[in-house]
């Protein structure tokens, strides 16, 4: 097919996108071998979760509702039943005192970026406005979802080294400039790749900058509490009149049904519906109908907390265990507070390679990461070393490969610096 | 939201979707009214069909497969089992001889149409490259999906009176012209509004024009064999190197589920199945796994065959005794023949008011039907006074309302002519 510009930019086969490719075909080309696999982004089936779900899909195939929901197109903004049991939620746990003009609900959360940069970013009245990503590292996801180029924007963050062998992320407000060349704010917390949460601090004051000039801050909440609750520390999602709280219920069990929430003002959400009903008409109504019952009975918030939440928080313990038991202390091998999602983010300062050629390197050892530098969408700084130092491992591995895929990081690390050291001495 | 110009693009709140608007104002503002809608693109939930469709769910929540099609994201074409299922149908009833890579389900077929006016049409190498609707009126959802102005280009039809008051469109071929600067064509077959659909011949025609110069011709099929096989005659679906059948769940009972399916070459359907991917993942993969059981026992086609297609048959031939009884033989009233669809098209040669006008009057006597004259995206062509003559009946309303609302049609119409005949003399 001849394809125009936009069809050229959405068929860009870069970044993430092209080493999942690449994980693909190596794991088929090498079928007896088993990788210790340490990159994907695909949650683990657990029973529990599983079995609640079975329970409410049976359930809901015997309701008076399920005629109407399957044989009839939905409103755009969701599922009538679906959105009234997300204001009860949040109502009830955070009294936000939302109504269903709040809430919006799409295909997914990836498909409502789209949205939003697309509806936000690139030519408005003469200018070119952009996406801000106030903190870097982000996620990946956002990067080829404008039509056009250059409809991203973001710089450094400040980096404090929390402990020896520990750092975090933070906005760097000596650098952090919002006018009316910023069409929306985007960030995720917690954040994937690097597990950081933005402190309530830091993003009240994102929040007060952006309220200045009328920008929109949209909080990718897609690991939040309280559905499906993957942060390990306390937090609280944030509400305020130009701050939209988005959710997913992929997290929670459900990523084959795409379904992603966002709350906020009618004010930035109407535009984003009416994008939304052009393209689309509505979301798939099934998985949202079946999701009302789960959240009205309270048992989806309670499996977060309980069985999700639990899971991951385990193997988070279990990978910081292994790290400090098998990475060498005199390597300057750093990980990120682990605060929340299904990764963890290491970063080798002064590592001798790419963070691509330390991914080439464990491919050999059978060990499979994501290189951490496509994940600085808007962050156009090649010369920033700390780009590619960076690697992305998956909790979602078995202990047992979980356990050997770290054993052969610590070693190729270990290997890759002593070369260097040994290449310096000659 | 300060909105881009693609934002602003995509809230147009034009053509039927403002009718809609007004429907649903209307409706509400007049409780205690008992109107007459003919205006609804909503199927009927029919009680075999949501029978059907329950028992599936039930025994899908059962399979060993829920705990993946649920928990799992799935691969961007399509849950594995539908595709197979897909692929399985085809090639039983019609031979095609297909593979998993060349279907992509799209959450809806809305969406798949996004990706290829986005993908295919624009600025691309230079050039600015339009969709081509080869047969006006055509359905009025294609009309506000490009991102850009100017991205769709139509032409009169021409118009074959068949009886009295009976007519047909077919494409023009003295002025069909197909070159470089068409991305892709779009048809809709059997064809939302006209109920019409383009002859084997015609379209045979328009394919090997197209194949001369590298075009993909999309045929929406949307109410088309064998699924949901809403044509009133013999019709075989197309398929050809650059020929894509599209089809959708919507009008076999699933229209909640949204789920597109199209049919082609992996040359076409790859780059749009990329814009997918970038754009949203995947499609919510219950519906299709649900379907998938469905399409494999045959029990959906025969449902399609048996009880869509025989209920919308019975309305038509309903509504066809209804006009032929209640519109005065005097009036230049032509009913395009009625050969498939959930709709009847209507066209009132030489009508006094416009079509927009006749709507409103018709309100007044409490029945809604869809002025016809947003049906004919790309054709700018505002001098043609036949866009403005002719209306959009359902047949999805009972069939009192159905009944009642023809008369009233019948009544206001009479009323028109001769009150311009009255005028005329004086």
């Amino acid at each position: 097919m001849r394809l125009s510009k936009t069809g050229m930019k959405m068929n860009r086969m870069s970044g993430v996108r092209a080493i999942m490719q690449d994980i693909i075909l190596t794991m088929r080309s090498a079928k007896d071998v088993h990788f210790y696999n340490l990159s994907a982004g695909n949650p683990v089936v657990l029973p529990e979760v599983s079995r609640l779900w079975r329970k409410y899909f049976r359930q809901f195939s015997d309701t008076d509702e399920f005629d109407t929901v399957l044989g009839r197109y939905s409103g755009s903004s969701g599922d009538t039943h679906f959105v009234k049991s997300v204001c009860d939620l949040f109502n009830r746990r955070y009294g936000w005192g939302i109504t269903p003009e709040n809430v919006l609900v799409t295909p997914g959360s990836q498909q409502l970026y789209f949205y939003v940069i697309n509806g936000a970013a690139g030519m408005c009245e003469g200018k070119h406005r952009k996406i801000l990503f106030p903190l870097s590292p982000e996620y990946t996801g956002y990067a080829n979802q404008g039509v056009h180029d250059g409809m991203m924007a973001s710089f450094r963050p400040r980096i404090e080294k929390t402990g020896p062998h520990e750092f975090k992320y933070h906005p760097d407000f000596s650098k952090l400039k919002i006018d009316d060349d910023i069409g929306a704010i985007i960030l995720s917390r917690p954040c994937n790749p690097a597990g950081n949460v933005i402190s309530d601090e830091e993003l009240k004051k994102i929040v007060s900058m952006a309220k200045e000039h009328n920008v929109p801050v949209f909080v990718d909440g897609a690991y939040s509490p309280p559905i499906p609750g993957l942060a390990f520390e306390e937090m609280t999602p944030a509400f305020d009149e130009n701050v939209i709280h988005c959710f997913s219920l992929s997290k929670a069990g459900m990523p084959g049904a795409r379904i992603g929430v966002a709350i906020g003002s009618p004010r930035y959400l109407a535009p984003l519906q009416a994008f939304h009903e052009t393209m689309c008409l509505h979301t798939s109504a099934i998985g949202q109908a079946v999701a009302a019952y789960a959240i009205d009975s309270g048992e989806l918030e309670k499996a977060s907390e309980e069985i999700i939440r639990k899971y991951y928080l385990e193997k988070r313990d279990l990978a910081l265990k292994v790290i400090a038991d098998s990475f060498d202390d005199s390597i300057p091998y750093y990980v990120h507070k682990a605060q929340g999602t299904l990764f963890m983010w290491m970063w080798f300062e002064g590592l001798p390679v790419s963070s691509q050629e330390l991914y080439e390197r464990l491919k050999k050892r059978h060990t499979l990461v994501v290189p951490g530098e496509d994940f600085f969408p808007g962050l156009e700084d090649d010369d920033w070393k700390h780009k590619k130092e960076c690697i992305r491992v998956s909790l979602t591995a078995s202990d047992e490969d979980l356990e050997a895929g770290l054993v052969q990081i610590a070693e190729e690390v270990k290997y890759l610096y002593e070369a260097q050291r040994v290449h310096a001495r000659a």
